[in-house]
């Protein structure tokens, strides 16, 4: 999708893939096969390259800053980018900026885990490993000390964080550049189904305008505290009493945004991209009254042409983005997005496409 | 732009390109060097192709009737392209089906032009080679039989039409699957300079919705006419006295449909995908009302960077869209399209970076 936005700018990619089958590989012309946890291989990478970005927060970030002392530039730079990167680092430094965040501390042992549980409001508690996590992996909820023990086996640290009583997730993303330009798209409804993104709403339905504004200037505030180049999301809870919390920091065009493709005048990747060229940025505002993205999960059936027909001829209107993934049961293998004046039009045509694209219905 | 649009949909592309600089070779993984007007560079590009299809018409007709009677899908057929390859070819199969034309005949000698002339209302005449012309190239304008001469050098046969005299120059673009399905986008302005698209305005402004309805209808009786599958743009004079008359037939993605990439639910390169794909179509319908592409042509500055700096600073909203073609004076380098509700501004927006992006305003 970067690179789809990256074209019409003249922007020329060079990406470092695991496997030719990667969705970029299989699309961008100059693909290096690697891994990306060798330093070796990161420098062979970056040798040519003006800048260098990311597409997830697994790029250890001992390698990055070894790359940018020998003189690669790194956007988002390390230093911004291990707070993405690792949720003990994070939640201390929102601490250290005032950021309102659940009630939260590293944990050594089940029995910690208890005694941070008895220093609030009791079990169930939230326990994440600060690295490696992602799609809901790298998370439990835990209902005692007995469950708690799952989550120190991978000799990871552990984050407790007390389960927030919200009423829906929300998230406001950001884009700034290195001269201090920052653009704030439309906070966004998400919804998250086992632990993965399931549909966003552009913008959220029925947010309180001085709740939306908060919420922007807290993203706004964080890109700049933490020096982030580039699009951050900022996943947040919204609780019961009308307060908001920083639940997850993303560096890099993120699934919350995805809606932005069809739906802003300048979508997430483009406008990433100029932030890390330290091009100027592009408006974010959405074209639509409401824009609903639903992602595609992988179902029981490989072949997704006949479904791609069913879809197509059912909706003109809608818009679908595959990632050229193998199907697998659960996997993300694309998304849909519909745009219009009716929320619950757009959102029903919105989630039929993705579920028939699954196979879970098929009429 | 194609690939572009492909990517989403999972359609993987394999380009035949003259050299690793062309656009295209650029960006698409799958690229394959060679001369398109060799038959066996043809059949091996073709060779795992699931269908072939085309960015321009200059592919001999001669050799895509081979690579089809050899099992190749080309779409759309010889027999359809054609009719976009060979100028004479496609006015008598016009008239053949009553479609509204300039006079025309094909002319052996500069005497034949003065009796061309003769039978009309005089010279000027325009002459076309009916092979091989592009943007303005194979196009004379004559006064006289000893202006006539230049067109007859090449040995290709020439074509003889009445100048129009037209108020302005439209396109009606549709695109048509093998099933026989079609869409129709909104008629536009196309403004033409030196014989070179400069630009696009859609829906055209002011145009009279019954002259509009009959360009749309008439753009469809071709498609289905002519079998074609795939875009088709219909390049049409509006006379003075309120008719519409077909210049030049286009069967790919046009520069008259490039406005559709921002400013329509489903691009022309989408939706020629899908067609050619026999894939149902996507929704045609502007989302903006107006929507204005100005093509942006090479200047003295070979670097755009500085250029890009100040159109993005000054436009937020400003679509941008390069080639990444070596900047050659008076070369299409690339386009920009703005969308509003305000034409005059739109307009002014679009010119003023396609002239800042050439060099010729510097402010």
């Amino acid at each position: 999708m970067a690179h789809q936005s990256g074209i019409p700018l003249g922007v020329r990619f060079r990406i470092l893939a695991d496997t030719p089958q990667d969705s970029a590989a299989q699309v961008v012309a100059d693909t290096v096969l690697g891994d990306y946890r060798d330093l070796e291989t990161l420098r062979r990478f970056a040798a040519g390259c003006d800048v260098v970005t990311f597409d997830h927060e697994h790029v250890p970030t001992e390698h990055l800053r070894a790359l940018q002392a020998e003189g690669v530039v790194v956007r988002p730079g390390p230093d911004a980018l291990v707070n993405a990167q690792d949720k003990g680092v994070m939640r201390a430094k929102l601490d250290s900026i005032g950021v309102p965040c659940p009630r939260h501390r590293l944990v050594a042992d089940p029995a910690d885990v208890t005694a941070f549980a008895d220093e609030g409001t009791g079990y169930p508690v939230v326990l994440k490993t600060v690295r490696g996590g992602y799609d809901g992996k790298g998370v439990w909820v835990v209902d005692d000390e007995a469950q708690a023990a799952a989550p120190f086996l991978a000799g990871v640290p552990v984050l407790a964080e007390e389960k927030v009583d919200f009423v829906r997730e929300l998230a406001a993303n950001v884009v700034r550049s290195p001269s201090g330009q920052a653009v704030a798209y439309p906070v966004v409804e998400s919804v998250q189904e086992n632990g993965v993104c399931a549909e966003v709403t552009a913008p959220a339905p029925d947010l309180d305008p001085a709740l939306a504004a908060e919420a922007q200037g807290l993203a706004l505030r964080i890109a700049g505290e933490l020096d982030i180049t580039g699009h951050l999301a900022v996943e947040l809870f919204q609780t019961r009493d009308g307060r908001i919390l920083v639940n997850e920091l993303a560096m890099r065009p993120h699934n919350s945004g995805h809606w932005s493709i069809d739906g802003a005048v300048t979508s997430q990747f483009e406008n990433h991209l100029r932030a890390v060229l330290d091009l100027p940025l592009g408006d974010p505002r959405p074209r639509a009254r409401w824009t609903v993205m639903v992602n595609v999960l992988g179902g029981d059936y490989p072949d997704m042409y006949h479904a791609f027909l069913h879809c197509m001829a059912r909706d003109p209107g809608l818009r679908i983005h595959m990632y050229g993934k193998d199907v697998k049961p659960g996997r993300k293998v694309g998304h849909v997005t519909v745009f219009g004046d009716d929320l619950e039009d757009v959102r029903e045509r919105a989630r039929h496409a993705a579920a028939y694209l699954r196979g879970t219905i098929t009429e």
